[in-house]
């Protein structure tokens, strides 16, 4: 969109980290599992990040359709990693991932988080027969 | 900045506002009232929107440098106005004002917020003598 | 989305004005006029803002699922009003407008753009039998 | 700013970013090389992002104070790398890079970009006698 461009007529890069937020919270709620169910089922407040990366293979400009591919593509014990893929038609616009923890409220401090086991019917939800 | 502009290498106009909620939390900090402080003092959680407006006189480009004015330019029993007014240098860039509300949360549901009276104190703490 | 509320918990105000003027541009789109046709067939380099107004009616919060729909709510000779309403469900959550000018370039110095009168092709697009 | 902060009432993670695109232009305006000087001087329209990193190592919260160091950690031949270090007092908050590629107009084609060795004197205006 118009305001999704920076000074040069392009995506403003920090805008791919926005629709990977935007794409792991759509991801995760395609499996039913969106963060105010998980808040509501295993109390956990968002998935906090560990770290992001992105590789930027070509410009995106106003007005461009862009497509966002999402899947988990690594489940650690209390922690997963999303890899998103932007393509603009067949072309390759920027890859990325984030590597996000799984956390509950203390339950001594409810202000305080700490990182959780991710419960296997988490997992089980992405598995794919 | 660089991403505050759009394609057409103008500030993105939504950045105004972006601009006076800052100013507005500024304004309030400068006399000992930011936002944490009004809801550790009176349980406001922050002061919600009513309307807000601006009026566009000349655009800003990258790297130009802004200053905001603002004043507390109206006092309601439970709403005040913000007015902001933008330059650059002796050009007027943009004029713009939020009108909020004075909140605190309902003691029955604290889920709730509801309109309360200003305190005295929080007007006074803006009165010139 | 996650990343348009605020420390509050819900949508920071802002993003209503960032929609708006994603709404206009798809509004415009939609009778074939958006700002790459227009820029293409008239020399328009976007329709830059004269004011901008909301009204605000209820909160949203995140993973709220909002309307906007939007119309021209008056023609100018070279300005025109785009109105906005969102709602989710049946609740109206806020109202709003933006004023904008229609511009070309100056046909002696292209790095400035200047009001001109709205074509009435671009007016009859719009019009509604 | 109350805006940068997310549901959760943290700073939204793209606003690292965002951050990050800001400091490395005030890094390179503070050796008198901005990017409006770069493009003056050089026809370096912007310096387009190859890839880019943060990893999170503390929240912040509204109102938190940060500070970001940025240094540029590596010259390559037509690209360089910024390093980020986000820090709220003595804790670290954030740290990521940059990688951004040196481009110059194509003589052919203005429309189109390319990577284009660094000047020496861009180097030497960040090197430390």
């Amino acid at each position: 969109m118009w305001g999704d461009c920076d000074a040069a007529g392009i995506v403003f890069y920090p805008n791919y980290y926005r629709w990977m937020d935007d794409a792991s919270f759509l991801l995760f709620s395609s499996v039913g599992l969106g963060w105010n169910e998980l808040r509501a089922r295993y109390g956990t407040p968002g998935a906090p990040l560990v770290s992001s990366h992105a590789d930027y293979r070509a410009p995106s400009r106003f007005a461009d359709r862009l497509t966002v591919e999402s899947r988990v593509s690594e489940w650690g014990r209390s922690s997963f990693t999303v890899a998103h893929r932007f393509t603009r038609g067949d072309v390759l616009v920027a890859e990325g991932w984030e590597k996000r923890v799984w956390v509950t409220f203390d339950a001594d401090d409810p202000a305080k988080i700490a990182p959780a086991p991710i419960p296997d019917e988490v997992r089980a939800a992405f598995a794919v027969d």
